[in-house]
């Protein structure tokens, strides 16, 4: 019989989220598991987790439908399976594991296919969501830090070693650019991450007297900006102007590289659309050779956030 | 009975080099029309063109035996067959001519498959030169421009449109960068090129009162500054030091982008590897993302200068 159905898992540093899911994109049902209570023990996080996914599918009764599990996972390569040296997950930060053999083991045969959440998602906008119909697309996610899934004739690009797509660090300010969680400096997810939109308002609060609703917030996030932004703080509306010239400006780069037809962009910094698009537009379409000028569309994900994660850590396997 | 030969042939502004060259990548013969003596008029190039290819291809007598032509052409684009508003050729600045079928036609129904020189440059590198057994790697060509063919998974990556890997047009200086053909400032081509090496001696050679032999030089070239490098000139090496250093900090870049195994090199400007290759190779392991350190080599096409060219295009036509 035909498998009709996958499973979804996206690794996340505190949670482990985990569904069923079927052709159409529908989430027949999910659950979530913790990635932090296992120390260095990936053995014991891997039992829990297969222990979960056999209990989703119980709960649907399609024990024998589930053509492959498909994980999401910070470092993970698709290549070989692996999760490596990912800081933010305590049972892979120091050590490589086998991550889809040892869960294809305890999942008595299931295949599994993995890669990082950013590929992932390309996968996920390529199959359900902004990005059906697409073969050539830059995925960028907009989250905590910057992450890239690069497609090329329809499929993911891996590269030599599995490790492709890191256009989060890539170089946007050459001289004196911030350091970055990578330990260099200059990089797109330095500006333009979460973490670099508050840190940009900081930085401009203390370096100006310019009035803004931010000076009585505490540790500002983006969330904060964002919402100083709603309500017209000029400070804020031109932090997001600045990280949305940034953010057009590379992709002026990025699409001499693989001439994509779109860039689509997810994340929780996505939902900032209103006030990132125009400048991003701007910035690319100034910035771009003059053969896609006004040709490359910016798109944003059309996948139901609280799912998105899932589905495009499942959408891997059906390729399985 | 399977065909067991192919044309390869290099459209220049000023000639266009014709070659019949076998599997081995051998150049069985070859000839050398003008390419700027007919206008605007497409069509008569291309008779002239279709005539030159017979006469070689009677003069090993294989007139049966051609699998197909490859063209490497300014402009040229894999997917429509054209070259199109190529501001070096007379009969294609001004409009898009569809060379590939204009040609097949005068050719009895031989098929042609075309792309511009540099991705043409990777394919003759994959197939016959230093990136035989490569299925990832990135070919940068060196010359009066810098163009670039980007190879992964064993396929030149041709983007949405045909025009992909235009590395070139990446930028290189954000602030004040030197303007380039394109219209555009701070490309990798306004630096990195024979042109842009050329113009640094130049510069340098009036902003400072520093000796060298290149001020007794008028009207200096690239090779005017190799030559000089080659004499212990410290300018001249100081000039060659900045361009490599330029060089290999854009690759950390694009390393980011497709993680390939390898840069390639070809051009008349890699002819300098003895004073480019050292701080090309200090930068790019400097400012690559940690994971690709020390694991990317830079190699230098292995292909007879003279023949490189035609056995670039006619690689193409294995793929027919």
């Amino acid at each position: 019989m035909n498998k009709q159905y996958v499973v979804g898992v996206d690794v996340g540093g505190q949670t482990t989220k985990i569904g069923v899911v079927d052709a159409r994109g529908d989430v027949l049902t999910q659950t979530v598991i913790r990635s932090d209570i296992y120390g260095s023990d990936a053995d014991a996080y891997i039992k829990a987790l297969a222990a979960a996914i056999k209990a989703c599918i119980a709960e649907v009764q399609l024990e024998d439908q589930i053509r492959g599990v498909g994980v999401g996972a910070p470092n993970g390569n698709y290549y070989t399976g692996e999760v490596a040296y990912a800081p933010n997950l305590a049972w892979a930060a120091g050590q490589a594991v086998k991550f889809a053999d040892m869960l294809t083991a305890q999942l008595d045969g299931i295949p599994v296919s993995l890669t990082n959440d950013a590929n992932a998602a390309a996968v996920g906008e390529m199959t359900y969501g902004a990005a059906r119909g697409m073969k050539n697309f830059i995925m960028i996610t907009l989250g905590t830090g910057v992450g890239s899934g690069i497609v090329i004739d329809g499929k993911v690009v891996y590269g030599h070693d599995g490790f492709a797509g890191e256009l989060g660090h890539t170089n946007v300010v050459r001289h004196n650019g911030r350091v970055c969680g990578c330990g260099r400096q200059g990089c797109l997810e330095a500006y333009c991450s979460a973490i670099g939109v508050a840190r940009t308002a900081r930085e401009w609060l203390e370096m100006s007297d310019e009035p803004s609703v931010l000076r009585h917030v505490e540790k500002i996030t983006s969330k904060d900006v964002y919402e100083a932004a709603k309500e017209g703080d000029k400070l804020a509306l031109k932090v997001f102007d600045y990280t949305g010239t940034l953010l057009g400006t590379a992709f002026s780069d990025f699409i001499a590289f693989s001439a994509p037809e779109a860039i689509v962009l997810f994340g929780g910094l996505a939902r900032s659309k209103e006030f990132l698009l125009e400048p991003m537009q701007k910035a690319m379409n100034e910035n771009v050779l003059a053969i896609w000028k006004d040709k490359v569309s910016i798109v944003f994900s059309s996948l139901k956030e609280s799912d998105a994660a899932i589905l495009g850590a499942s959408a891997l396997a059906w390729e399985l």
